[in-house]
């Protein structure tokens, strides 16, 4: 049956509800509902949450998004990580109903001292209803209303004043007299924590970090986690806060890549990583070239050491040697010849790969995968890179990511899926953290706007982003094209426009060149080769742009509203090419403090899973105070031309003060200016491309 | 969990699937999902609708909306009334999966004959799974395929051939191997009878008809269904199917009003019908001045025998002086003076009704009004037109219908709501057959064609509309000031574009004098004296409409298309005042025919209230014929000039054939064109401002 107070499309709901939402610890979501009732009485609506303690906060009262749309909202700010509940609760508002009728009949004389009769009776309801949570001050400010508004000596325009005046209306705002209760939900969210949305990734192969060059034969040797250790300080010193590596398990033999993916490799030749498996191992195993377990544990120590987490790649396929083929075909697909079949896309072969078949033992591969990923978490990893999740059922993936949150819920997935938006979603709705996104392939203004916009507001509740700027696998034509200016527009654009980014080593030496012109393959792959790249020479030639990612961290690290996914605006310009959008946090401190002032430090995560929460006023977090960030940022997207246009704010949106009042401070150039409602902006990306401006409040 | 091949966002779900869908007897319905897999193989997803009999009917195959959305739809026609539920079943699809493959891999030389072999397993899996379903002329067409694809003496092309043809293709399609079945659903629809979607109706007040002036006093004394069941014939012969009666119920004498909405009435005025109730009686009473309930029998017996049914309207307030208001004061609200509150709206006040209050008695009043409804039942009224549903509590009507559904299916209910989209939306949710809707007040081109695509395709699955082109409350200004072709204009919109609607008496005599300027209500309205009308003299001075009306509704009852909802769509043309829609139905009967076939006349639903559902093959509805019925109607929006323009229609969406090769006869006007992709137009309001065209076939 439905309410009695009707509520009903109640947002965010995943597969009808069946699935939790996403959300995160400190990051306020939006709850929508259409709420409605018969005839002109007034209604009220809020939104109660229930924490993973099963304990409901306090209620946030919901507002009308605009005028007769009938459709509701309030922002929700989870104090604590694990599984929510939400219910949406509607009530007949009979104070609403008086304020609303009384001034207009009482003026009409309609009615007159019934009215203040009725309005009478109401707040001496109030004060009966709240006894205990009335405070004196406002138990005062009632009663010398009711006082006011019986003293027939006094004009009834004075009266009525008494009954209407705005801090008694915000006193029975936050006590309402709530009738004919209705009550729609509970309906699921769970709260991950300010990892799973905010963060700076940085990917890297250890086996090119210190790689050499053995002096006798020329031939590049293999760095070590050892050696990939020494990168570490600069990564961090870059602001990141996630590495992430690539498989470092035992490479296949069979039938191993050459070079640019060549089929003939020499002796030497490393292999692709992603050709996990061989006679040395497999998924629970370590590449001998990197060193052993406590090399690994090592390297993931210093990381932590330096306020870096690890994150792994998880890539369920095997070479041809990868000991689950002999120990269990049945994980594979055995065809009518009696071969086992290779990874293809017809008519092209992948014969370094076999993909795993997850229907002939389901529950036995299902098993082997959670000991491998235990292996891992075992030793640290915290975060897994998920390779191709699309090719694997989506059941599976929503079972396996349900067995590690139940026991250690701070370990994160992100899903490598560069496939059709239905699959996309799908790996976000059943558990996956973050997500890959469609971002490297839109370059456009107005493509850009557009997916930004979804990102933010459309399958928020279903999918992070993680704006990764390139991979080992992407190297888009506006790289290759575009120059230094390129680099820096792109991760301008990743590293404000979501609140997680990524960039794979070498994107800071500005490596554009491809193995063909028209792929987005990188020439010299490191996929299939060894690639150390000389940092330091090229921070000392001024050719690097680490000082860039540096102050873009910086920047991202300094401002909450840049750790925030749901509270990006688009703002217009008049130049197709400059783009502007505006970051707004009202009442938060940073998402990473929420995660910091607890004491816990990233890599910990083993020690505190099963924790309900930071140990923190739980109610706090649900409060607002008066601080406010707000980042508005302004793109050309032109890495060959300067541009000059007008950026027309939406003030009121981004609740700025009128036209030419506020002052703005360029974090990038340093500059202030007084901004409004539209202004003047010229960007020549051979000088900088971008405005990073942060309001400093009025002129 | 996810199903192994996930299915997600099924639709048409109505409030998480927990409220039935709209459906109908004959209609067919889209039931679409967002269906997906992992990796490169082929999938398969069918509906499986489950019949009020509790049998499942042949899965339904769903086909993709558009390449790489993975957006499915199929299209369901009930075969009988009552609830449904379907299922959307989606599985791994082996033949699919190799049709795809194999052209690929073995003109490319890969695996040629493993290929084969991979071919010849499938297609004897396919004679093994279907050996009882499979005719011998489709066993002959496998086994020719498997023998010519082994022969390994033919060219590889050929024995390609042999297992790609599209014979074998369609029977391979008509026998699927389905593998990883996964199941989402049951989720419910209900189906109708056929009224609840197409019909034609005429409002008349009988008080009206037959009122004669009193000879001595000159005062008109009021009709009764004596003298109104003489028109009757009229109303059948202008080919309409409910004749829908305003309220019949003794008037309340307390604050009675007078001509025009006036505050005086005199002595003989005969007040509002909807300020229902006296010393006479209520809800559950018959107005004397119309008779008694033999008299109301009789008029719903001539209306019966004439193919009409009785519509009656359920307003639920009382005149000061209703029964209920004595013997019941605790259904109405009273106020701190002790006085009882009469409906307002700040700060209008109308005193001549009390609203009723369905929270202090909530059971009591439910049971009247459901033994209310009873009375008017059991003496043939079959179709309730609710008067402001949206002032009473929803969760009462969703109450009411299901009580009223459960026991007689067959009886409708049409919702008078004018507001707000959430509770129109809502109030066709929780059970209404029918809604008024905006249509009135929707006339330029723009907003008639976004209004006909939302109700034909965002709303149909809740609402079904019923356009009525006037009602005694809205006499709108295109009307006051169109003339009569803006009458035609409006009837060919509301009787073409929607499988239901309505005409308020009067229309044709093209009644178009308001109250006042700026105002939709009537001069001199019939809510406030009676209004006679001399047809005859109309009709034999040409002034009427009711030919045009006859013929309007005789196209509509000889053309399936234009009594379905869901097959609407808009086409395109170069003048903004010229407005093309088309309607189109493959493979049906008229809906009416579902209905009259099955011996079931108008009227008789008290007889056969219970019954599952027409005694006629019931699989035979869900299979499609060869016939196809086509009508397009061009309409000149403009009733104060010629427009001459092209008209573009989609006519691979139509499914019609190329440029100029097919013949469209005007149904208005009597010609016949040949027509194609584009096509030259021009209406003249002053002569005819439509065609409405159906298509003859080609040329």
């Amino acid at each position: 049956m439905v309410g009695r107070i009707p509520v009903m499309d109640v947002s965010p709901l995943l597969d009808q509800g069946r699935l939790p939402a996403k959300a995160t610890l400190g990051e306020p979501f939006p709850v929508r509902a259409t709420v409605f009732r018969e005839g002109h009485d007034q209604l009220g609506a809020e939104v109660v949450a229930t924490g993973p303690d099963g304990v409901p906060r306090a209620p946030v009262r919901m507002t009308e998004l605009a005028p007769g749309t009938d459709r509701y909202q309030a922002w929700v700010r989870p104090d604590a990580e694990g599984a929510w509940t939400f219910q949406v609760q509607a009530w007949s508002d009979p104070l609403g109903t008086w304020l609303h009728d009384a001034p207009i009949k009482i003026r009409a004389g309609v009615d007159v001292e019934l009215m203040f009769t009725e309005g009478r009776l109401l707040l001496e309801r109030v004060l009966d209803e709240h006894p205990g949570r009335l405070p004196a001050p406002e138990v005062a400010v009632l009663r010398g209303a009711l006082d006011a508004a019986q003293d027939v000596t006094r004009p009834i325009e004075a009266r009525l004043a008494a009954l209407t005046s705005p801090e008694l209306t915000e006193i029975l705002r936050d006590h309402p007299l709530r009738e004919l209760l209705s009550v729609e939900g509970p309906f699921p969210a769970y709260a991950d924590r300010p990892r799973a949305l905010f963060g700076s990734w940085y990917e890297l192969f250890p086996r090119s970090e210190g790689a050499v060059a053995d002096p006798r034969t020329g031939q590049l040797r293999s760095g070590t986690f050892g050696t990939a250790a020494k990168r570490l300080p600069a990564v961090a010193a870059m602001g990141f806060d996630v590495v992430y590596l690539p498989p470092i398990h035992p490479i296949g033999e069979v039938n191993r890549k050459g070079p640019n993916n060549t089929l003939d490799p020499a002796p030497g030749d490393p292999g692709s990583p992603w050709a996990i498996g061989s006679a040395a191992g497999g998924h629970d195993a370590i590449h001998p070239d990197l060193g052993t377990f406590a090399d690994f544990d090592a390297f993931v120590a210093e990381a932590n050491r330096l306020g870096l987490e690890v994150a792994l790649d998880l890539a369920l396929q095997a070479a041809p040697d990868h000991p689950w083929v002999s120990t269990h075909p049945e994980w594979f697909t055995t065809r009518a010849d009696g071969t086992i079949a290779y990874a293809e896309n017809p008519p092209k072969k992948y014969q370094d790969i076999y993909p795993i078949n997850f229907d002939n033992d389901p529950d036995g591969i299902a098993a082997e995968v959670l000991r491998v990923v235990r292996v891992w978490m075992s030793h640290g990893v915290r975060i897994f890179r998920v390779d191709n999740p699309h090719t694997k059922p989506l059941a599976f993936w929503q079972w396996l990511l349900a067995e590690v949150r139940a026991s250690d819920p701070d370990v994160l997935f992100l899903s490598e899926a560069f496939t059709r938006p239905a699959m996309m979603h799908g790996l976000g709705s059943v558990g996956f953290h973050q997500s890959y996104t469609y971002f490297t392939w839109r370059t456009e203004k107005d493509e850009i706007e557009d997916y930004l916009a979804e990102v933010s507001h459309a399958s928020d509740h279903l999918m992070r982003p993680n704006f990764f700027v390139n991979t080992p696998d992407i190297l888009h034509g506006f790289l290759q094209y575009g120059g230094p200016a390129a680099f820096k527009i792109r991760a301008v654009l990743a590293a404000m426009g979501s609140p997680s980014w990524g960039v794979y080593a070498g994107y800071e030496l500005c490596e554009h060149v491809a193995v063909r012109p028209g792929s987005e393959e990188y020439l010299d792959s490191e996929k299939y080769q060894l690639r150390p790249r000389d940092w330091a020479a090229a921070e000392a030639e001024g050719r690097s742009l680490a000082p860039y990612l540096t102050r873009l961290n910086e920047i991202r690290r300094a401002h909450p509203a840049l750790q925030l996914l749901r509270n990006l605006t688009v703002q217009a310009t008049d130049d197709d090419h400059v783009l502007c959008f505006a970051k707004t946090a009202a009442g938060l401190d940073t998402v990473a403090d929420a995660r910091y002032s607890t004491g816990e430090t990233p890599g910990a995560g083993v020690a505190t899973a099963g924790r309900a929460g930071p140990a923190r006023d739980e109610q706090a977090l649900l409060e607002t105070s008066e601080v406010t960030d707000t980042v508005i940022v302004v793109l050309n997207l032109d890495p060959h031309g300067a541009r000059e246009t007008i950026v027309r704010l939406d003030l009121d949106a981004l609740g700025l003060p009128a036209a030419n009042s506020f002052v703005v401070h360029d974090e990038l150039s340093g500059a202030d200016w007084t901004w409004g409602a539209e202004n003047y902006v010229r960007l020549d990306p051979f000088v900088e491309p971008a405005h990073i401006l942060t309001v400093r409040g009025p002129r």
